[in-house]
């Protein structure tokens, strides 16, 4: 929706390339306009992302579209491009993980399916002065100012996750809200990437700055141990821990719903695997 | 998705104006093509349809789209336009209400609110010879060859909306199928039709071949005690009773999850009501 409501009559749009998500939203965005590439991770296999100085921004682009988590390589920005362009997010693996500075951004959107809830959702916001300008021949359904004009319901919308969201926002309340989360999201991280650095067997690849607090990829040393290691894992429910197929290895994706306990339990196994295997 | 989907180079299409969500889906296809009202039951406040022999297509219309129940009127077709150019359906309110011919259709459309489960999903079955051919500049989401391509996962799909669905058809299964299923709703109208009929006091302006099975909207003789009838229904649990803005009165919406029971009391209370304020 992004391209279709904010190219505003430009032509070109700048795109920050740090992983699989950020990669569909070039695609998508190509279909519309010149897409330039400001900075690229593939070169590094997104362990890394570039100083903001170093960025080729287009200055004729109508907007600026990054993905702060990538979570696939776990890669995740420590910091907000400042950009007089609309700033856009795809923020649907951080969002409500910490407190963000919403006036930052022109556009921000999420997958409900992280931190907000079940799947069949998707939230925007969008600051108002980019609202109405949808392009000719495009979905009214895609037009920002339908869903506002219609307080979401133009058709019918996912009702029952869009009930399970509010449950947990209320939930969140009750935990203390975000800068609480933000707490014991960094700390269930720095548990997590503690015993992988402390350790030979197990690596992970992303500079230590931009790892992510959300999804923790690893790998084992010996990668023929990765079919044990998922099933001796899966004995103590320590489930769905395999990594993505682009990276290989491991990956735990530990989102607000996932208790420090459980990061202890994994980190338990972990090391006890290694005595036994290492 | 239809027009963008369908349009295949060509610059027209047919659409029947037989309620408000037919003119929904004429408002969206304007913004993509000269779209010609072949029919248009606004003349008779959405009471009646005309005979297809008596409908003005246009030759050149990449497709001919109509919604086979409108809820709102309560108006339903009792006939399948006859016609080589891809037939489209939205069956949102009529699809699992009887068994349908899919072989008639070039696209049938359902959102999964009414017989399928609940919000948040919708199911579309397209004919093979009409996918990939989606207009240039247009979402890569929205064309049906990404979805089917992608086994309807291309992004995180509704995931607890398709799960009840599948509850549901396994249902519907116990059920006997479709042909049990019609038989079930046909009676539950024709029950509540009946009572409408050999009353004064209740009165439903539809053409009698073109009523619906699903929604059987109706009106007081007495428009002033529409209150009190909505007050009283409740207290026997008869509820969401009260008829869209657009025709006031009364709407019974009777989908498969609405059994025989819940007609009988409603036809009960009718009567009941009748006796003290007719």
């Amino acid at each position: 929706m992004v391209p279709i409501n904010l190219l505003r009559g430009r032509t070109a749009a700048n795109y920050a390339h740090t992983g699989h998500w950020s990669k569909k939203a070039i695609a998508e965005a190509q279909r519309y306009c010149d897409v330039n590439i400001c900075t690229d991770s593939s070169d590094n296999k997104y362990t890394d992302i570039a100083d903001f100085k170093d960025w080729h921004i287009n200055e004729k682009g109508a907007f600026l579209h990054y993905t702060p988590n990538e979570t696939i390589a776990g890669l995740e920005f420590d910091y907000i491009p400042e950009t007089e362009q609309p700033l856009v997010a795809d923020m649907s693996s951080t969002i409500l993980s910490r407190e963000i500075d919403v006036s930052k951004y022109g556009v921000i959107y999420a997958g409900a399916q992280k931190n907000i809830g079940i799947a069949g959702l998707t939230i925007v916001i969008v600051r108002e002065d980019l609202v109405g300008n949808v392009a000719a021949h495009q979905p009214i359904l895609f037009d920002y100012a339908t869903q506002i004009n219609n307080d979401s319901m133009y058709n019918t919308p996912s009702t029952y996750p869009w009930y399970v969201a509010g449950r947990v926002f209320e939930w969140l309340k009750e935990q203390g809200g975000l800068s609480v989360m933000a707490k014991i999201n960094e700390h269930k991280a720095k548990t997590l990437y503690a015993a992988i650095d402390g350790s030979d067997f197990y690596s992970n690849p992303v500079v230590e700055r931009y790892r992510s607090w959300m999804n923790v990829p690893f790998l084992l040393a010996n990668e023929d141990l990765n079919g044990l290691f998922l099933e001796q894992a899966a004995e103590r429910d320590l489930i769905t821990l395999k990594g993505h197929r682009s990276v290989g290895g491991m990956r735990a994706s530990i989102y607000n719903a996932m208790p420090q306990k459980g990061i202890d339990t994994l980190v338990g196994f972990m090391q006890d695997f290694e005595k036994e295997n290492g």
